[in-house]
């Protein structure tokens, strides 16, 4: 934490912590009619569907403040709620955020945190319009809901797939992972030898793939220009196998993807070797990229290879085909999920 | 835990898990378009409003399970949860809830924690539609978040009291502070001696305010009938003071309380005076009663007099005039926040 002065949150109390963190609040969007200050907020989304997710994530757990800046984190925390909102091609509009905080932490350590919650609700759009904060005994825990809307049935569920859709996803897969090897590898060694300064040298981007996801917007919007709509889709948080078992299971489907066709950073290949680890495993099972995947109709290829930020990578079969992939070399592997379970 | 058998989490697996706990679930509501199962849920209110309100409960802070069977904590997540959507003068319709989770807990000990849950949502006629299970290094974390719905711009704020407005408070006060003076000290002697058997004869009331807490969805079906729209409505979380100081700021006006007109049961009277303190004080400042405090124009007096759960209790004034109550003795004082505040 960079702040030079400490201010005690019990100098605030609850309800003045609350003000002080809500104070600049400008409300965005129409929908949002009543905000931060009573007992629920008040949404309206005229005439849309609403869509709501929610995740929890809990120090030690999820993240490690011991290379993770406060203001990283409260990015981060937003992000990965819009991504669930995208990726069930809805619009997010509001969030609302509760924290449980030990005292060793500062106003001035919680102002650094909400500044990236502000960052990312001014990026996407969204409104902060409620939430709740009390103490924790031990750890920071961040408990986000993100709201959005969209045109009523135009969602995009996991289990609409159909046979022969091609299999796509956005962005490059499993730098996230590799970029959490290189700090969990800098935290030993800091902890074994404080002195050492960390060197990541070289290695911005698959760290900064893992601290500052983005949320894809702009493949939702593409896809609505393009009028393509997507007949299956999930954000890529666990680990692309992860997600491919759940969209094979829940749309009674197979699938069939290509190695040559993952999408992966010549920097994550690099970044890979480093550890002697196969990049085409860490594109599979590494999670929290926030990339989506999704089916599309073979009659929407055309409009697909616009976008470089889309890549095919196989295509839907009949579900006793199973969930396999084509190596470069040839053969032929199940798929099987090693994406991070966190209760293992 | 009742439970003979034990079922380690890591048996099923987060997925596994989520399957389980979420299985027999039938959506109730036409609202719920979408439930558990996928990046999001989508809920359609139908031009009506979208009401939010999210919590965090945490181990320690918020609940003991020295004392708190799972079953009632389950319960008592999602009630508090859902007073929150009734004291905005809505209808709650859909729940989220995310869970971290230690080793120490067992699929069992999970399974009663959701009968609780899914009591509460049969009870209140509210979806379960989304959630996160993740694992936690200490203690257990519970995140409910509720949605409801509302007629555009029926809803209540804090804000909107009028100087001469009747102060009204639902049911009675106090209770649910001496069941936890009374749980406290059974456990700090059983702390210090683990043969004693507890001793919470006769005591079940006000325990059972504290562990079993309702939202007063009746007292806004009856608000409702009698077509009395409250000018502005709380519940009553941190204590009667502690809300009313809420509703003065934000309204910008002052109000008097009669001491004679606090609801209190005779159970909660002769419970106080077993810890030597005044009832008074626990009606005031005693938290978690889940109440409704509301005002109402005076014109709506003869509609409310029908109702014996909600007790007239003062009025609202001048915002010179201050937050005052009048003693039985005749006495005036200053009402000062003394609820519970969880950063203290």
């Amino acid at each position: 934490m960079n702040s030079a002065h400490r201010t005690e949150i019990s100098a605030l109390g609850e309800f003045g912590l609350i003000d002080h963190l809500t104070q600049n609040i400008e409300l965005q969007n129409a929908s949002s009619v009543l905000g931060v200050g009573d007992d629920a907020a008040v949404i309206d989304h005229f005439g849309k569907q609403t869509v709501v997710t929610t995740d929890l994530l809990i120090e030690g757990v999820h993240f490690d403040l011991v290379y993770t800046p406060l203001k990283h984190l409260g990015y981060k925390s937003v992000v990965v709620n819009l991504s669930d909102i995208y990726a069930m091609n809805a619009t997010p509009t509001q969030i609302t955020i509760s924290l449980g905080i030990s005292n060793r932490f500062s106003v001035e350590a919680l102002d650094e945190f909400y500044e990236g919650v502000y960052a990312a609700c001014n990026k996407y759009g969204v409104d902060l319009v409620g939430g709740d904060t009390s103490s924790s005994q031990k750890g920071f825990i961040i408990s986000v809901t993100a709201i959005g809307e969209v045109a009523p049935d135009k969602f995009v569920k996991r289990s609409t797939a159909q046979k022969g859709d091609l299999l796509c996803v956005s962005g490059t897969l499993g730098a996230a992972y590799v970029g959490l090897l290189f700090l969990e590898r800098e935290k030993k060694i800091y902890m074994e030898s404080p002195g050492v300064q960390p060197d990541l040298e070289g290695e911005s981007y698959v760290i900064g793939r893992l601290l500052k996801p983005e949320a894809r917007k702009d493949i939702v919007e593409f896809l609505a220009q393009q009028e393509v709509m997507p007949t299956a889709m999930m954000d890529i948080s666990d680990g692309l196998s992860s997600e491919l078992l759940h969209i094979c299971k829940q749309s009674n489907l197979g699938c069939v993807l290509y190695e040559e066709k993952l999408p992966v950073a010549e920097q994550m290949r690099m970044a890979a070797y480093k550890f002697e680890i196969d990049p085409t495993a860490c594109a599979l099972s590494g999670g929290e990229d926030y990339e989506l995947v999704f089916t599309v109709s073979q009659s929407d290829y055309d409009k697909l290879v616009l976008n470089e930020e889309i890549s095919v990578v196989g295509y839907m079969t009949e579900p006793e085909a199973g969930v396999h992939i084509i190596t470069k070399g040839g053969g032929k592997h199940a798929i099987t999920a090693q994406g991070w379970n966190h209760m293992k």
